[in-house]
C-alpha cells in the first residue's frame, strides 16, 4: 500500500474532478441531460471493475468449488410476490398535490427537522450573544445533496421540541409508513418550497415493473437481488452436487432498485454490480470443515449488544473468539465474514476504515434472522458494502409451499430411526357416498392435521364415536366407521429437511467506489494532481510504456515490448504523445497504473530499460529480460517492489533531468548547434 | 479437436437430455411454469461463458487496445426514439379478437402456406397413386416448434397458387406490415385453431417498456444493443484517446428483446449477453494499420452478387484478396471478419460450418449501410452469431443533432486550406427596429440557408435589391441594406467530421448453444453417453481429479492436488463418489472436462500420477510435478496432446480393469477372504 499519511487531506471535489476528468465513472446519457441514479463506467472504471470481478471468482467461487450460475433478470410476479419483494421492498413517498412533486418521506422528514435544529442553534446563539455557532458538523453527502429545505429559519425551539426532533433523528431509518404519517402530521411538515400541504406518505415499490410478452402480456419486473434465481434452481444445484449439502452457489449480474431520489453518486444507484453466495447448510450443523483456516484472522465488530447500549465503538478479536464467545453465531457465518475480509484487503480496501456490524432486528430485511454487513468508511460515513445475513429456510420454504415443488435434502440416516404418530386413515369406500362433493376437501382437512390435533381428535373418536370437521366452509360429522386416527409406528431410512441459507451479498459497484476513494492521494509536492494508488492486482492497466520521444526508432521496441508483456497477461499502455515524460507518468498516476517502462536511446544500444514504480516514482534498471521477469512478478504479487529495488539498485541517471523535458525540442536545439 | 468422424449421427433430443441433465442451462422459473424465452445458465454453461467472455476480452479488447465501457441498459425513450428503435425495432403482431390469442404475422403466414402445401402435396401423390411421399425434409427446428396447424387438410392447389406460395415462402422475412396484412386478406390466413377472423398485423415494438422513478416518471426501455451507451460516450471516449481516430470501444454485457413468441432454444431469447465493438474511423480512411496480420487468413464468403443470382454457394478465398477484389468493401471491416474467424476457431467452433453472409440491401438494420454476418450452422440451420456492419455515421449525427452536441473528431491540417463560401451578415441594428420579434427567427432562417440557396439570395439581392424569407410561418421582405449575402475566403486549420463506425456484434449466447452442438458426439463404443469436446481453453472445468477408492488415506493427496492446480490456474474438480472410475470419467466427458487425474495406491508410494485425455480417452504416467507442468502447458494451449504422449508413453498398466470396478468393493471382498 501507499504511504497515504504524505497525503494533503482527501477532498472530495477534487477527487471527484479526477475520476471524470480520467473517465472512470460518469452520468449516463448525459448529453440527453442524465438520468440520476444510473452511471456509467469508462476504460478505467471498466478495467477495474472487471478485475474486482475476476478476483471475486477466484477467491469465493474456483477457490471454494461454488456453483455458479447466471439466471434471468426479468423476473415474474407470481416468483418476487413469493418472496416477499411485491408487498415489501418498499419506500415510502409523499405528493404535494398542487405541483405533482415527489419526495421519499423519511428524506424529507429527516432535512426538515434538521433545518429547525439548525434555525433553534442559531437563535440561542444570538439569545446568548455566541459570535462561534457551534452547529454539528454535516457530512460531505449532506452539503452535496441538493437540498429541498432552501433557507433555514432562526426560530427558537423549546427543549422539549428539541429532544423529540433528536430523537425521531436517531431513528430515522425504522418508521413504517403509519409513523412516518404521525410525525409529518404532528410535526407539520409540508413541502418546504412553498409551504403546501402534503399528502399522506404511500408505499412504492422499488422494482422496476415490465410486461413480459406481447401487450397484455405477463407482468414482470426487474430483478432486485440475484438470489432468486439460485432459489428456485435449487433442485438441480442440489442434484449437481449429487444430493449433498453443504454446498454454495454463487451469482454475479446486475440487479435493479428503482430509487425514488437517487442521492450519494455511485452508492445509490438504480442499476448495481452485486456478487451473491446463496450456501446451503444443514440447519443442525452450521459448522464449516475450513473454518480452522481462517479462525486466527482478526476483525472488527460491532456487535448489536454494543449498539443497543447506544455506542459504536469496535472490539477488535479473531474471528476464532468471536464465534467461541458467541458473538458470532456459527462457524459458517464466521467463516465467510474472515473470507470477505480477506477479499477486501486483497482488492486494497483500508482495513482501518473496514468494520462488520450485526442489523438491528429492526433493520433486517424481511427474509433475515441474522445479519453482519461489511461497512467501510468513506466520505459518505459508514457504508454498507458487504451484507453476510441468515436467511434462514425462508426463501426454500415460501417458494416450495406457493408452487408445491419439495425443495428439500434427503439425507440417508446411518441407521433407520422408528418415528411414532398419528396417522388419518379414511374409509373410501364409505367415504366418497357420504359427503358427496365435500368428501375431497374433508379428508384433506383431516390429512392436513397437526400431530397435535390429531392426538384431541384421537381421543374424541374413542369417547365420542365422532368428530367434528370444517371443510368447505361447513361443519361436517366424522364417524368413527368412517375414519380412524390411530398411533403408528414406522421406520425412516432418511432424513428430510430444508436447508438454511448462510448469504454474502456483495454491492459490487459500492466496493468500487470506495475503493477509489481509498486509493486516492496528492503528493505534498504536486498537490494539483491525484495520484490512485490501486493494488496491481486490480489496477485497470499494469504497465505503462514511455518511449523518450517521438523518434521513430523507438516505434519497433516498443510494439515489441507491449506485445510481449502482453502474451504475458500484463495489460499495458503504450503513450507515446508530444507530452513530456513527467507529464505522461502523472496522467497515469491518475489512472492507477502501478508500474512505468520507459524506452530511450540507451535501450536501442543494449537494450536497458527503466522500471518505474507509481508510488514511490522511484526507478530501477535492468536488461529487458530480466525487467520483465520482475514486472511480471510485481503485478502478480509474488515480489515486492523492495525486493525489485534490492535486486535493480535505485537508477538516479544523470540524464534523469532530460525525461522532464521533451527531448525531442532538445534534439532540435543540439542539432542547430551543430549546423 | 476430437475426431469427429468417429461420432454417431448427432441427435437433438440426446444432446438437450445432457445439457439439461448436467445442467448446462434450463428454463428460468421451472418451478413457476417457466416463462418462455427465459433461460438459466448452471455451474457448466455458467462457467463456460465465463471462459468465453474472457477469451473475447483477451482476444479483442487487451489484444487491440479498445477502451472498454459498461453503461446503463436502463435507457431513457428520447435516447432510443432518435436512435429510430422505438419506431422501428419492432415486429408485426395480429389477435385473435374473439380468443385474445396473438400470433406473429410472418411466423402465421409462413405456418400456414407450409400446411397447405403439404397438403396439396399429399392430395396429388394420391391422385397419381404414388405411395412414398416425398415431402420436403423439415428442419429440426419446426418439428420441435408447437405448431399452430394443428392438422393437414389434403386439398389440392391450383399450379398457379403452389407457385405464388412458394414465392411468399421465399420472400418471408421481407414483408412490412401492409405487405402481411394484403397477404393474409388475398389467402385468407385465419386463427387455424378456429377458423376465426384475426385483426390486421400491428406493430409491436421488441422493446421492454418501464418506468423510470416514483409513479408518473419517466418512460424508459431496456436496451435493445450495447451500441447506444458508446455512442453517447463518444465525446469522452475522444478525449480518452487524445482526440485521435481511429480507435474502438467495447463492452460486454446484457441486451433485451421482447420476443412476441420465442422459440429455436437458446439462440431466440428475450434476454442475451452481448459482446459489441464500435470502432470509429476517418471516413476517408478505413484502412487497418494491422490489415497484413491477418490477409493470409481464408474465408467462406456468400456475398450479395451471389445471393441476388439465387444461389449459396460460399466462396473460400483470402480477406486479402476479397478485400483487393472489392468483395468486401475495405481493410477496416475486413480484418474484423477475420479476427472473428480467428476468435470462433479459437473457441472451437467448427471452420466447416462457418460462412459470413453479406446482407442483402432489404435486409439491414435501419442504421447499416453493410454487413457481413458471421453465421454458424448447427441443427436448426444457418443461425447469425456475429453481425460485422458498418453503421456508417448514422448514430453519431442523429445523437448529435437531437442534443445539439457535435460529436465529431477535429484534426489539424498539415498546412491550413482556404475555404471560399457565402456568408449572411445582418446589419443588426437596422434588424431589429425592422422585424420587431420576428428579427430572431428571420436571422436564423438566412443563417440556415446552404451554400446554393445563399448563393442564389446573393444574385437577387445584387439585381432586385431584396430577398424574401419565411419564418414563423409568415413572408418577410429583407432589403439589401438590412443583410448582405457575400462570397467570403477564410483559413481553415483543422478539418471537422463524423466519424464513420464498423461494429462487429456478437450474439454471445447463440455463440455458446453452436459451441454446444460442435462439441457434441458419441463414442460408437457407448452411444448412451455423449462427450462435449470443449477446447481445454473454454472448458468449464480444466481437470477432474478421482482418487481410486474412497480409502481416506487418498484424501490429503487429493486435496493438496487440488490446490497446488489452482494455485496454478488450473480450475479443478474432485469427484470422490462411490461411483467407479469409467462412470466417474464418463461424466465429467460429458461435461466436457478435458483431463483426468487418478491418485491411486501407487501414487502414495511413489507419488506418480496418471493423466487422461477426454477424446482419445488414452492415458499417460508420471511424477506429479511432470505431469502437473504437462497438465498446465496443455490447458494454455502451449503442448498438444500428442507431444504429452510422445514424452511420457501411453500408459496401460496390468490393473486398468481395476480402474472399471468399484475397488472398495474388492476391498472389501479381498478382505473377507482373509478374515
Amino acid at each position: 500500500m501507499a504511504d497515504l499519511s504524505r497525503s494533503v487531506p482527501f477532498d472530495r471535489s477534487q477527487f471527484e474532478e479526477l475520476m471524470k476528468k480520467r473517465f472512470f465513472f460518469s452520468p449516463s446519457f448525459q448529453i440527453y441531460g442524465g438520468i440520476s441514479g444510473l452511471f456509467d463506467y469508462g476504460p478505467p472504471g471498466s478495467a477495474l471493475q472487471t478485475n474486482i470481478v475476476d478476483l471475486w471468482r477466484k477467491h469465493f467461487i474456483i477457490e471454494e468449488s461454488m456453483l455458479e450460475v447466471d439466471c434471468s433478470m426479468l423476473t415474474p410476479h407470481d416468483v418476487l410476490k413469493t418472496s416477499g419483494h411485491v408487498d415489501k421492498f418498499c419506500d415510502w413517498m409523499c405528493k404535494d398535490p398542487s405541483t405533482g412533486e415527489i419526495f421519499r418521506a423519511d428524506h424529507l422528514v429527516e432535512e426538515v427537522l434538521e433545518a429547525r435544529l439548525k434555525g433553534d442553534k442559531e437563535a440561542r446563539a444570538k439569545e446568548t450573544g455566541a459570535t462561534n455557532v457551534a452547529v454539528q458538523e454535516e457530512s460531505e453527502d449532506k452539503k452535496k445533496r441538493k437540498k429541498k429545505v432552501k433557507e433555514i429559519k432562526v426560530t427558537r425551539l423549546d427543549d422539549e421540541t428539541v429532544r423529540e426532533y433528536e430523537f425521531i433523528l436517531a431513528q430515522i431509518d425504522n418508521y413504517d409508513g403509519q409513523q412516518l404519517t404521525d410525525i409529518m402530521k404532528v410535526h407539520d411538515i409540508r413541502n418546504p418550497a412553498n409551504n403546501g400541504e402534503l399528502e399522506s406518505p404511500r408505499q412504492f415499490n422499488l422494482m422496476f415493473q415490465t410486461q413480459i410478452g406481447p401487450s397484455g402480456g405477463l407482468q414482470g419486473y426487474l430483478r432486485p437481488e440475484t438470489a432468486q434465481g439460485q432459489f428456485l434452481n435449487f433442485n438441480r444445484l442440489l442434484e449437481f452436487n449429487n444430493g449433498k449439502v453443504p454446498f454454495a452457489s454463487a451469482m454475479i449480474g446486475k440487479a435493479f432498485r428503482n430509487e425514488i431520489s437517487p442521492r450519494s453518486g455511485l452508492l445509490r444507484v438504480r442499476e448495481f454490480l452485486m456478487g451473491e453466495v446463496e450456501h446451503f447448510v444443514d440447519p443442525q450443523n452450521k459448522e464449516h470443515d475450513r473454518f480452522d483456516e481462517v479462525a486466527h484472522i482478526p476483525l472488527r465488530l460491532l456487535p448489536r449488544a454494543v449498539q443497543v447500549e447506544g455506542k459504536s465503538e469496535v472490539v477488535e478479536m479473531t474471528i476464532g473468539d468471536a464465534v467461541k464467545k458467541g458473538v458470532v453465531d456459527n462457524t459458517t457465518l464466521g467463516y465467510f465474514m474472515a473470507r470477505i475480509s480477506l477479499f477486501l484487503e486483497k482488492i486494497g480496501i483500508d482495513m482501518s476504515r473496514l468494520r462488520f456490524r450485526q442489523h438491528m432486528s429492526n433493520e433486517m430485511a424481511h427474509y433475515a434472522c441474522d445479519c453482519w454487513d461489511a461497512e467501510i468508511q468513506c466520505s459518505y460515513g459508514w457504508i454498507e458494502c458487504v451484507g453476510c445475513a441468515d436467511r434462514s429456510a425462508y426463501d426454500l420454504t415460501v417458494h416450495s409451499k406457493a408452487t408445491k415443488t419439495p425443495l428439500v435434502v434427503q439425507e440417508a440416516l446411518p441407521e433407520p430411526i422408528v418415528v411414532e404418530e398419528y396417522v388419518v386413515e379414511v374409509n373410501k369406500k364409505k367415504f366418497g357416498p357420504r359427503f358427496k362433493r365435500d368428501a375431497k376437501a374433508v379428508e384433506e382437512e383431516m390429512l392436513n392435521w397437526t400431530q397435535e390435533v390429531k392426538e384431541t381428535k384421537s381421543a374424541q373418536l374413542a369417547s365420542q364415536g365422532r368428530v367434528t370437521v370444517v371443510a368447505n366452509g361447513v361443519e361436517h360429522e366424522v364417524d368413527a366407521e368412517l375414519v380412524t386416527v390411530e398411533k403408528q409406528q414406522r421406520k425412516e431410512h432418511t432424513r428430510t429437511f430444508t436447508p438454511n441459507v448462510i448469504e454474502p451479498s456483495f454491492g459490487l459497484g459500492r466496493l468500487l467506489y470506495c475503493l477509489m476513494e481509498h486509493s486516492f492521494w496528492a503528493r505534498p509536492e504536486d498537490t494539483q494532481r491525484g495520484v490512485l494508488s490501486f493494488p496491481a492486482v486490480v489496477a485497470p492497466i499494469k504497465a505503462l510504456i514511455v518511449p523518450l520521444s517521438r523518434n521513430a526508432e523507438f516505434n519497433p521496441v516498443v510494439r515489441k515490448l507491449s506485445a510481449k508483456l502482453r502474451s504475458l497477461g500484463v495489460s499495458n499502455k503504450v503513450d507515446d504523445s508530444n507530452a513530456n515524460i513527467g507529464r505522461r507518468y502523472a496522467r497515469n498516476d491518475e489512472l492507477g497504473t502501478p508500474f512505468g517502462l520507459t524506452v530511450d536511446f540507451e535501450t536501442l544500444e543494449n537494450s536497458s530499460i527503466t522500471l518505474r514504480e507509481r508510488d514511490t516514482t522511484k526507478q530501477v534498471r535492468g536488461s529487458q529480460e530480466d525487467i520483465i521477469n520482475a514486472l511480471v512478478a510485481l503485478t502478480e504479487g509474488k515480489m515486492l517492489w523492495k525486493n525489485a529495488v534490492e535486486k535493480f539498485g535505485e537508477f538516479n541517471a544523470t540524464q534523469d533531468f532530460i525525461f522532464w523535458l521533451d527531448t525531442s525540442i532538445i534534439q532540435t536545439i543540439i542539432a542547430e548547434l551543430f549546423v
